[in-house]
């Protein structure tokens, strides 16, 4: 049988590797050493322009609570045989480093850091593997909602997917997210009662199969329930579904409120308009067509095309597990780290593809909006402490093709990297879920239309500041001269 | 803040329309009618010929534990408004149904009862939810380890997907399900401590980052741990990487075991062969070479096509999400339920696509092998009564292209639907997680090598016994005329 610990913690859900290098460093007397490390992703998923950042509640909640418990000790005597003056650090360990991330809901691109987590370079490591764990899956699937919201504009979109979510905790973080992308409520009943999320589902194919008489089943189900959706598939939608929701819906009169009826299967197209002409034809033009059936943002947008009759869309599979793209592929990188003299020095990882070439030193981001029209002219990215807000003038251009640029003289600068844990302590005043799904809709709808385009969208500039890209260009070169420079000790600690 | 509760249960992990459907049976006093569900998949993931089963230690956890706390009943009073004579029932409820399974690793196919839930029709519904979202996860990652193991031949292969996994749940059951696939080890150290899983891993480029001087760092690295594989590509694999790692395991001698280097990026067919060279050269034929970087089935095999020098794979993101298809879509359907004088009757959903009716009664699934070579020539799927292992002839046919037949006479028949949970109570014997892995090898390796090939493996028959077909056939009549008989009362309850 399984084995369960009653005091498991979450501290060993890291890969193995972090705890080596800790190892390492605790034994060479580097482990209090300040780092920092920022997570970024090198691509927008699903062919748009832009993520919908969120998981910061879940790092937040993750980190405060994270400590080694004794069956975590106990692992790594037993099996991994660290030594017991090693046992005893972690035994005693807190998480005591700073974590800045954007806002949760706010509108993110790729290559540029969202969350920066600067301390004890043995703390930052052991964060990294569920740091990225939570912000890979939830920016991924709040962003997968966006796509699809998007596509649904205003009609109401139903979460419906956590029986293929892949596994407990995605069903569960993944309705959360895909609520602040956008979804009007989910399925999910435990989402409902953890988050405050609205939980909702009328009945499935088993009720009508379990009556077996349809009519009975949804006349049963309408005894019991005063909203009521009846599922119409189960049979033949037009010849039997349709008409009995009816004949129960005339019976039943002011004791229920007929909301509608929902399609899971057939051509959502022709069906939605056949069943819009038999509920309008016999009175009751309110009641709405929910449909459901393996939807995604491109079936949702050729339904519309179609001229479908389809009020609310309900979305599982494809939107739970981001099936068309099912990672983000965020890392997560040392760029700066204290050596000799207690001096920061910046960090770099060479590769043969330039663009993939880290950019090192502890930074910033600011979304550069123009005073006229309010609008997001890009996102721009400085050393920490430079102070773009405070200029008159921004000259803004593209990190590679550096001859695309423009100035700006009359612009805001917001910075996105806020300050949530510092030295180990929360000072950030977590927002409700409710704040941050306004948010998410607030930062998504000030963004230019042609960054939102769901097909071939205008890529948003995110730009490096002059002195973040002098230093990327100074280091690239110091570092090429170390590679080759080998046997002369340029060990920094 | 994130809302905690201290008595949370899984209990909620359900879609509501579930408890929708269980108020209307309670409320018209059904929910106590037995009803038999069974679960299946419709298509074998990933191109491939098969899936290997996983889940059902985590189901039967599930199963065991679950009823409602005092805050899940809080939540379906005040905000879903239950009544309180309902909520008494649910507060009392405890699982009392019957589950019948594969044993965990078997190798299963499309179309054929996985699992068989029998008992209480509100029991039944209560469950559908957290166990397809189980089996539909743990089964397509087996799955997946196991396209990627026979991609890899004799080849180690480790899971290294944690910080690409779908959220928690997904990278800690995912290494499970990834090592009874035929993974190797796990980077995930949770997985190591709560399943026994090897939890293996020794650095990233961060450590080489950190001190800056590769040399330095892999050295501290060696003074600190007896097993070492060096990661290579962080300034240049060739130039830097294997040279300093050389200079140190030459330096280190017998102090350390230079298991190999590790390379994370670049043309891992060209780098293999010269790193072969250089560790060749430099006298360490035995070190191994360790990659990693977005690897796949394909691009597995491909790397051995080319000849590529890799003893050992490491694959993220592409297992632990089943990248390329990242839901099973199973399917939870109600095949049997008790109406009128306690009688069982057969459920039908009707479709117009023929493929896709589901097909009623409760079952056996019988793996048909033949005396001669003991190898598998089909499944055989039956009522649940029937004995073919009794019979002296087995007649097996194609269940849609029925003149698509044989006829075996000397042949085993045996059941694959096991009782595993009975009348609530667990009855199974729960193997270790060792013998499941083992099961899934010697399952697999007694099938044809035709059905196992990766790509357009020939399909493996899975086929109706005569009394079926001939139930399925007369259902499917009756039906039709159910659902054009509408106005009289058809209900069995």
């Amino acid at each position: 049988m399984l084995q369960t610990y009653a005091d498991d913690s979450m501290a060993l859900h890291t890969d193995f590797y972090e705890l080596n290098m800790i190892y390492t460093y605790w034994k060479k007397g580097n482990h209090l050493n300040t780092a920092v490390f920022e997570v970024y992703y090198r691509n927008n998923p699903f062919g748009i322009g832009y993520t919908i950042f969120a998981g910061l509640e879940r790092v937040v909640d993750y980190v405060k609570n994270l400590s080694f418990s004794e069956s975590d000790i106990q692992y790594l005597r037993e099996v991994k045989e660290f030594p017991e003056d090693f046992l005893m650090y972690l035994e005693n360990w807190k998480f005591k480093g700073t974590i800045r991330a954007f806002r949760e809901g706010e509108v993110a691109f790729a290559d540029e850091p969202l969350i920066q987590v600067e301390g004890p370079i043995a703390d930052c490591q052991l964060i990294e593997t569920a740091l990225l764990n939570i912000i890979n899956f939830q920016t991924l699937i709040a962003t997968k909602a966006s796509q699809i919201k998007s596509a649904a504009g205003d009609d109401p979109v139903l979460e419906f997917g956590a029986r293929r979510a892949q596994e407990f905790d995605a069903a569960h973080w993944g309705a959360r997210a895909t609520y602040i992308g956008g979804c009007d409520a989910t399925s999910n009943t435990r989402a409902g009662k953890i988050f405050g999320i609205p939980a909702s589902g009328t009945h499935a194919h088993a009720l009508v199969q379990a009556y077996r008489d349809e009519y009975q089943a949804f006349k049963a189900y309408a005894e019991t329930h005063k909203d009521c959706v009846f599922l119409v598939d189960t049979y033949h939608t037009l010849d039997s579904g349709v008409p009995n929701a009816i004949r129960v819906a005339r019976e039943m009169g002011d004791k229920i409120n007929f909301l509608g009826v929902r399609l899971d299967s057939g051509d959502l197209s022709y069906l939605s308009k056949r069943v819009r002409q038999q509920l309008d034809q016999a009175g009751f033009p309110d009641a709405k067509i929910y449909v459901s059936n393996d939807l995604d943002a491109e079936t949702i947008l050729n339904l519309k095309m179609q001229g479908a009759k389809i009020d609310v869309w309900g979305v599982g599979t494809k939107m739970i597990t981001a099936f068309d793209q099912p990672a983000l592929g965020a890392v997560y990188k040392i760029v700066s780290v204290e050596g000799k003299n207690e001096t920061m020095y910046p960090t770099l990882k060479l590769t043969a593809n330039a663009s993939k070439i880290t950019t090192p030193g502890k930074k910033q981001v600011w979304r550069i909006r123009s005073h006229d029209n309010k609008k997001p002219e890009g996102d721009y990215i400085t050393l920490y402490e430079e102070r773009p807000d405070l200029q008159d003038e921004l000259f803004m251009f593209h990190p590679q093709y550096t001859y695309i640029n423009k100035t700006l003289d009359d612009f805001q600068a917001r910075p996105l990297l806020h300050d949530i844990i510092v030295d180990g302590q929360l000072v950030y005043d977590m927002p409700t879920l409710e704040e941050i799904k306004a948010y998410a809709k607030d930062s998504l709808s000030e963004q230019w239309e042609e960054h939102k385009r769901l097909l071939n969208p205008e890529p948003y500039p995110v730009d490096l500041s002059q002195k973040l890209y002098d230093a990327k260009v100074e280091t690239i070169k110091l570092f090429k001269e170390i590679a080759k420079d080998q046997p002369n000790d340029q060990s920094i600690f």
